[in-house]
């Protein structure tokens, strides 16, 4: 499978490489490419565990690799880092009708479209839990230890990869995550289209709805800027809280004062967030 | 002078706050937009020092807050970054006739023209090493110890501003710096239209050139790497090694295997050059 991987770019970067690939996605239908931190613990073939990184809207692999800063501690805990992009793309991928950014195009919401003519190619849940692990842990020197964090829509699709998919990852975060899709604008717009007016078939791809019946209560760690911008009107992190709290699910949920919804907030803290993946991936 | 400084964005950061800010230059003839990362220290209005930050070629003030990871360490050492644009900018700016990118807007060079239709605009080195640190230094909790850095086009400047100005700085470095602009291609280029034709002129624009007298002995440190694409055409770090051999000035170039000219490269190591700078602005 490793000749299905065609480099696209690839830097040296602490001691280890940033590398991005393209490849024909079979689930998704189309062309994707996605972005790779290979630590220094990977030279010569050695496996190392894998956080997947899920972005959030309109970001593709590149904003995480170049804007977190996550790659020196990576580098210094062994741990390779996955950021593939947030939908299906190209001119054959239906977007959104009328060019926004909240959907289509840079919005594949990390679940499984049912509704034409999305259902064709979006299917960012199955390529981010199955596909892509698969190509990465074949072509590349990385294990089938996983972990997932993400951004805003990302985080979304961190909580609900992980507590839809029970022995997958070792460990789950979220940076600002839309926790309650079914309730907020986003969520409200993305889930109608992909998947159809029947409210009941959205739940299956919300943190909220899904932490009730979790098979298994993997700890989620959460930031949350009180400077966010989307605070009241799209992430509700107190809907999470509530919902872990019926559940006995448990959370930490970290209300950080002033920070807003950028990159420069996730920087911040993607420390502390690595050093829990890194306790779960390497422990 | 402070309410000279139109605000344009604040994010809160590592404790501290990246700010851009707007403003009328009069040294260049145009608004220009600057970035500024004040650490927690600064908060409560204590003064502290600042590495003014040069980037290269095609940068806005935006590309070293995003992507150097330098605000982690920048917040535990207590020191501002300050990152002005690379060129005058606007509509009443000329640029390269041929809308070239390594000259005109985003390739300023940091000297002072003397060509028309440049010579109105084209000072950036007066407005980096003079206008923009008053400024800043009115405006802004940040005291007049200074140091300067610089990536590419900005290592040159860096170099060359630290060179020009004893007594201004208390330290200086680059990555990857043009150290002999007279001699390669992108220098040519610029010299040859800010400055005509006289190569003599040109000599005081050049590291390599000012080395020979340069009146403060100030060490440099210089990051290469030897993945550099623009290494053998456009940097070429030897001549700067023989430079400051010839002069006896103290130089410590360390060349990195495998990185590139990228920010991934400036990421890796920028922890070491924040070091090198707060043991001469805070010790």
């Amino acid at each position: 499978m490793a000749d299905t991987l065609t480099p696209v770019a690839e830097n040296k970067c602490f001691g280890g490489w940033h590398k991005r690939f393209r490849h024909a996605s079979a689930v998704l239908d189309c062309t994707m490419t996605f972005a790779v931190f290979l630590p220094p613990q990977a030279e010569g073939g050695a496996r190392v565990p894998v956080l997947y990184w899920l972005s959030g809207l309109t970001c593709t692999d590149e904003n995480f690799m170049q804007k977190a800063g996550a790659m020196r501690l990576a580098a210094e805990l062994g741990i390779a880092l996955v950021a593939p992009d947030t939908s299906p793309r190209g001119d054959g991928v239906p977007g959104d009708p009328d060019g926004a950014w909240d959907f289509g195009h840079g919005a594949g919401f990390y679940l499984n479209a049912t509704e034409a003519p999305y259902d064709r190619h979006y299917r960012m849940h199955d390529y981010v839990v199955h596909e892509l692990p698969a190509l990465v842990e074949e072509a590349l020197p990385v294990s089938d230890r996983r972990s997932v964090s993400g951004h805003s829509m990302g985080g979304h699709g961190a909580l609900v990869c992980a507590l839809r998919n029970p022995g997958r990852y070792r460990s789950v975060s979220a940076f600002a995550p839309i926790v309650n899709p079914t309730q907020v604008p986003w969520g409200e717009k993305a889930f109608s289209r992909y998947l159809g007016p029947d409210r009941d078939r959205w739940r299956e791809w919300d943190a909220c709805a899904l932490l009730a019946e979790a098979p298994e209560r993997l700890p989620l760690l959460v930031d949350q800027g009180g400077g966010d911008s989307f605070l009241n009107t799209q992430l509700q992190p107190e809907a999470l809280r509530d919902a872990a709290a019926a559940a006995g699910h448990p959370l930490e949920l970290r209300q950080q004062p002033g920070y807003d919804h950028s990159y420069y907030f996730i920087a911040t803290f993607i420390d502390d967030h690595l050093r829990h993946h890194a306790a779960a991936l390497t422990g």
